[in-house]
């Protein structure tokens, strides 16, 4: 997606050979007509799939999320993040390993929302080492719906997490996909 | 705004005298096209005022500012929740008070996106005894932006926060006001 590469070329900072900050326009600082294109594309994308319901992880999934969901007319749920608790009698819970903060946390998903007559696009900010994108999938499995694909704004091809989802058989759809970011500078696929 | 006020009579779930849960539509599933409408409907209250920006708190102000920023084509900036950390240099901070969960939690938001040259609209999506609403404001004094307004979703009006914001003469709007929550029924003013 052109838009979206210019943005992340003119905008995006690079603190490291991992890191990529995009917080002007999608992290902390949101720029909405982008989210709209980001919804379009998404659409485009997945247009053969039937799709009922949208799955994402909050905070940085949910315009994305929004935008494609008001093109399809579908409701988005998305997943709370927190710490470990006991109380787990009304939600889909799945561990997931942040390799950032090098914790694990859990994300949460009411049993109300989603349900075996759904057919569920996953999507998130960020693609790196999966973990989210699994944790994702672990919920909405748990719910027994059908996952019709997973939308990623941003994969960071150089992390494993890409490759992991792709040998699951599922459509995976990259908007921006990053091969490197040596020497500060951003390369695309 | 009778759409909204609609829906908060079909799905909301009175929990007790103070709790009404949204889950369905606002905290946890969002309906995209609701969102749009309420978007519309801010745009619409505070047609009169400059607007170069809107901030909010995450995770479900995210959803109805995005749709808001999409009609008036201005960025969104989320206030991010977390724990006291001592790091703060690159951030606003304010103490939020919650008095659901009994705990203070700090809300920051970065100095890059908020300047003195920016209008500021300020929305969230419930308004109770004020504390959210009041932190917001006080990270976007800090920034030395103009206050334009505060767009509240719900307002549950029986408790202080409304009196306390409109107070300060900032123009607030709230799209549902709640009377009462007694009986297990939802009253609007």
């Amino acid at each position: 997606m052109q838009l979206l590469q210019q943005k992340i070329r003119e905008e995006g900072r690079v603190l490291s050979n991992e890191v990529l900050k995009v917080d002007s326009f999608l992290n902390h600082q949101i720029d909405p007509q982008l989210m709209q294109e980001i919804g379009l594309e998404f659409v485009r994308r997945f247009e053969s799939k039937e799709i009922t319901k949208i799955v994402t992880l909050e905070s940085s999934g949910i315009a994305p999320s929004v935008m494609t969901a008001l093109q399809l007319q579908v409701p988005v749920v998305f997943a709370r993040k927190r710490k470990s608790l006991t109380l787990k009698d009304d939600v889909y819970v799945s561990e997931v390993y942040s390799f950032t903060k090098q914790e694990k946390n859990e994300i949460a998903m009411s049993k109300n929302y989603v349900t075996a007559d759904d057919h569920v696009l996953i999507i998130d900010d960020f693609l790196a080492n999966g973990e989210a994108a699994f944790g994702l999938i672990d919920l909405v499995n748990q719910a027994g719906a059908v996952i019709s694909g997973i939308g990623i704004v941003i994969e960071k091809s150089f992390q494993p997490g890409g490759d992991r989802l792709r040998e699951t058989g599922l459509q995976v759809e990259a908007l921006a996909r990053i091969a490197s970011l040596e020497n500060g500078e951003v390369s695309f696929l």
